[in-house]
């Protein structure tokens, strides 16, 4: 009989509301803390920043279920539901008696999971009369997702990319501006805080926390501008669980459930996206499901960090989060996940972690690319350096579990592919990549610094 | 109500045979030559270069249905069947009363239609014992397609890619070698027709021509290889149709039935992959459907050449192929379209065009990219260079229908996605691509020197 590969829903199965978990959770996160006033931080904080529709998402802790608007459910269908794939040629070349099963983010026309946040944040920026945003981006995944759903909803986007990044993803940057976004590098001449810098450090390459500063900086002093973001925050949580809500139906239509679900963590958007769905399984059905997130060794701010008051950005601007972080200052070895260079965890995720309903583990840069061309190899795509660390946490359950003779279900979610990526296969390929470790004192001195914080 | 944006089928309803348009044609094509004895060419003469299988699929004019393999069949279970796509937000932004679909090959995994032959290309040669395969590839996409299928039918793969593209074009050399495959710069030193080029002309930067005698030299030189070629003959053509009997189905799942389709034009194997499947209805069944060639206004065989016996290949070595031509010694511009630079086109769609069933139009560069970026920002995927074309003279044709103020339903191919082409992007976006223009004296000059081959 011939196996089914692809699981795929019809358009009409695509979910009409996002999961909010915070309804949900035995243990709600704590509040975010203004840093001046030491005051947890209100709604009113955040209308000057972000548009009023995500700052009630940010803060809604009451509402299981927060509806799609049509105009959002709309533009998914570009690309939305997206596939549910069985590996079985990637099950073959490893032998295992496991079912792998992947969620296919990599369709979406900017190449990844960061299209579903986007397309939401882009939606509420315009409903609230907003004409101009501004993000930043390393990686360049969320810059591009953020330049498209800006075109859809007829917003003026201006990005801050980081430097290094400009110069060496130029073909990130030119997507955005195929999508018509405006690209500076960062630091930029721009605004005061990439003035200062400029000429402090002429030749300084950049960073994300510098580019943060920047757009917030412009969003602030910019008429009927507003900033977004990309990873961390709750909303952005909210947007991805369509992720997770379509594999639930998908699973469903592969007569299967996952006892092992595994996405690859940065700041834990995509995580999230995969893994609150099935988690309200966990909380409320008796569920037994793992919950594993993989994490580069370079940064592991997961299976190594505290839980801590920190800053979201280098600078320290933000208000003060609750969260797994290695210090807001901890600077990650330049591994080519770009993604994954975050120093924390989102509130959520991290009370979650705390309270033991997630796995973490850690995955070094060269098992990340051994598992990313396995993958290629047998099921065709490349995978994004982000996702491959998935990929690669993939192979270790499977390879567990053939060695204790079990069968076991695994889901992973392939964020997204790494054909704009290609240079750090390249670079792979040829032998020219290495691991990078930290020692445990690297890590305790950094974070020893945080305890003035709160 | 909801409209349905993309129509999806299941995997059960992926063909089980191509379809192989020569069994119904009126004026069948005439046979190919061989240019030392004149006499048509016969399976025998092609066997040492091509697996079995595929000589007796090049060679069938009698078998209107030919069944693809069941393990063919499941390795297009990795990205089959495609999507067909109403594209909603590019009518809409043409304001036109058109409706627009597009059959989406991009998502399979080499991002292009290619591996549909590459898969089944594989598969024979596997099937014959072969254990070593040769191929050239220009603007890369045919030689990364070639490379995944060979991965996963366990072949060794030996691509010579044209010089300039291996060094302005190193994504697609790195998918390549993801894949597994040997990358080779051309002309090479592993030939003798590369030593012979490279002693002449040190500095040569290669041409397809000369790619072609290095694969052809080495698959003859070579113990169980064989040659493998991803435009232009028929077998290549029967592989493709797998797209067009999709949208078949698909275009009835969404209750319409195309007044004209589209598709770019290279050798001919994405046009003839989606118009072939709905021509047999035009023969049969009294469909009215116009079908309408994209070509670059640099290359414009269909539109400006003549029907004529010509080399496949610049060198000469190739039997004499009955086709439209601008000569096989036509070096047209430098265009990004890569995969559109081909003086010839292929038999079959040679002679029905001569047998006015085709239309042709040319679309010159920067229009070519004009409407690739609208695609981009209305329908969020970035076309190919050589795709875009094909989106141009869509949006011709929707505008005409505006015009005119009619109804009319538009079908194209989107052969594949332009992320790895996003230099080309760039440029345009820079201000710094032209338009190529020939005048009849160029290319009259060119086909005169055709009258001394037969």
């Amino acid at each position: 009989m011939e196996k089914t590969k692809k699981f795929l829903l019809p358009e009409s199965e695509l979910p009409t509301h996002w999961y909010n978990i915070m309804a949900e959770m035995p243990t709600k996160p704590m509040p975010m803390i203004h840093p001046g006033t030491r005051q947890s931080i209100t709604a009113e904080d955040l209308y000057p920043l972000f548009a009023k529709g995500l700052v009630d998402q940010e803060m809604n802790r009451t509402d299981a279920w927060i509806e799609i608007p049509e105009e959002v459910r709309e533009k998914y269908k570009i690309y939305r539901p997206t596939p549910l794939v069985r590996a079985y040629n990637l099950e073959k070349a490893l032998d295992t008696p496991a079912h792998i099963y992947f969620k296919n983010e990599s369709v979406s026309p900017v190449g990844s999971h960061k299209l579903n946040s986007a397309l939401a944040q882009a939606y509420y920026c315009k409903e609230a009369g907003v004409t101009n945003v501004t993000t930043e981006t390393g990686a360049g995944q969320w810059g591009t997702a953020m330049a498209f759903a800006s075109k859809v909803f007829g917003l003026d986007l201006a990005v801050y990319m980081v430097k290094i990044s400009y110069e060496q993803k130029p073909y990130r940057r030119s997507l955005m501006q195929t999508w018509g976004a405006q690209v500076v590098p960062s630091p930029s001449m721009s605004t005061k805080a990439g003035r200062k810098i400029i000429t402090e450090r002429p030749n300084y390459q950049g960073s994300l926390g510098t580019a943060i500063s920047e757009a917030i900086e412009l969003a602030m002093s910019t008429p009927n501008c507003k900033y977004t973001l990309g990873s961390v925050l709750n909303h952005v949580s909210l947007h991805q669980t369509v992720i997770g809500l379509e594999a639930e139906k998908q699973m469903e239509m592969a007569g299967e459930y996952p006892d092992v679900i595994i996405a690859c963590f940065g700041g834990g958007s995509n995580f999230s996206g995969i893994t609150f769905p099935f988690l309200r399984h966990n909380f409320k059905d008796g569920k037994k499901t793992r919950f594993v997130s993989a994490e580069p060794s370079s940064c592991p701010k997961l299976t190594r960090g505290v839980f801590q008051y920190d800053f979201g950005d280098e600078a320290g601007y933000t208000p003060l989060i609750p969260m797994f972080t290695l210090g807001h200052n901890f600077a990650p070895a330049h591994i080519h996940a770009g993604g994954l260079r975050y120093h924390g965890a989102g509130t959520i995720v991290s009370q979650l972690m705390k309270d033991n309903f997630l796995e973490a583990v850690d995955i070094n840069q060269l098992d990340s690319f051994k598992a990313g061309v396995l993958f290629a190899q047998t099921e065709g795509i490349v995978p994004a350096p982000e996702s491959a660390h998935a990929v690669a946490a993939t192979i270790n359950e499977a390879l567990k579990a053939k060695e204790e003779g079990v069968k076991k279900t695994i889901l992973f979610n392939l964020s997204g592919h790494g054909l704009v990526d290609m240079s750090s296969y390249d670079q792979y390929l040829a032998g020219d990549l290495v691991n990078y470790s930290l020692t445990d004192n690297d890590i305790a001195e950094n974070i020893a610094q945080l305890e003035k914080i709160l």
